[in-house]
């Protein structure tokens, strides 16, 4: 199964393209689409490129961070500004939506819930045997988003077959 | 000029069509979008209705209400989707994109910041002549923030002209 990440942002949004093979991820692609600019430029842009990317990588699903609902509301905002467009734009190509909130995230890489960007970062490339860190950290964000919608998946299988 | 005026929801979103031919508005037509489902599905329609409305009755301009950030982050995240789909949707057909607080929309259509639905609504039959109530609330929602948007050209005009 092919997995698009997304960590979503209106100023830069990362993208992660994981390969899963029977338990073995592997990173295709990761990148971060940045944004300049009013927010109607902007939400285009994030659209138009993650558009090539699905096109390209040919995703079998999204798995996005949801946003965070804590102090500042307005960049919570900004954020499910971009979640909107990149769900639109995958939803219109027939891929299935998967949302998890960061400390899900986390858990499922880091194994703790409050790690912080340069552990996700090491993890990320742990987990996926990358030769170097992925960079910058919105794009190792999005690696580490579809790290756990595979575990999720596989987490979720094992449930299954245990009933 | 044909303005689109945006009330935006993910569970039902409101358009409205006014045209302002030298400061004389008229209502053009308005309606609901309404959703259901999950989300992906909720913003796809969203982008496909805009999109039609946008085709048939070429507005010049997109007036969106901008969403509270209140008390309730998570509601104003989802509107802030709405928003975001409704913003890809005219800016990718050239629209220029105007975001108005319920509070400036309120002042410019019923002078009060604080007018309820109701008043709102009655304000914006008086406004556009309309033989009838608007309906629903955010139809006559949408009416309002067109009407908001030529006001506030108008006002600019004005200054400009006084400079």
């Amino acid at each position: 199964m092919i997995i698009l990440g997304v960590d979503p942002g209106t100023i830069q949004l990362g993208y992660g393209i994981v390969a899963d093979e029977d338990g073995t991820l592997a990173a295709v692609a990761y990148g971060a689409v940045k944004c300049r600019g009013e927010m109607p430029e902007r939400l285009c842009r994030l659209y138009d490129e993650l558009g090539k990317v699905i096109t390209q990588y040919k995703p079998q699903a999204l798995a996005i961070e949801t946003p965070f609902v804590g102090e500042n509301a307005r960049s919570a905002i900004a954020i499910g500004k971009a979640q909107a467009v990149a769900i639109l734009a995958a939803a219109q190509r027939g891929l299935p939506v998967f949302e998890y909130p960061p400390a899900t995230v986390k858990h499922h890489v880091a194994d703790y819930g409050a790690s912080s960007k340069e552990q996700m970062q090491m993890m990320v490339k742990l987990l996926l045997e990358m030769p170097e860190l992925p960079q910058p950290f919105d794009a190792a964000d999005a690696l580490a988003i579809a790290i756990c919608h595979a575990r999720e998946i596989k987490l979720q299988e094992i449930k299954a077959g245990a009933r």
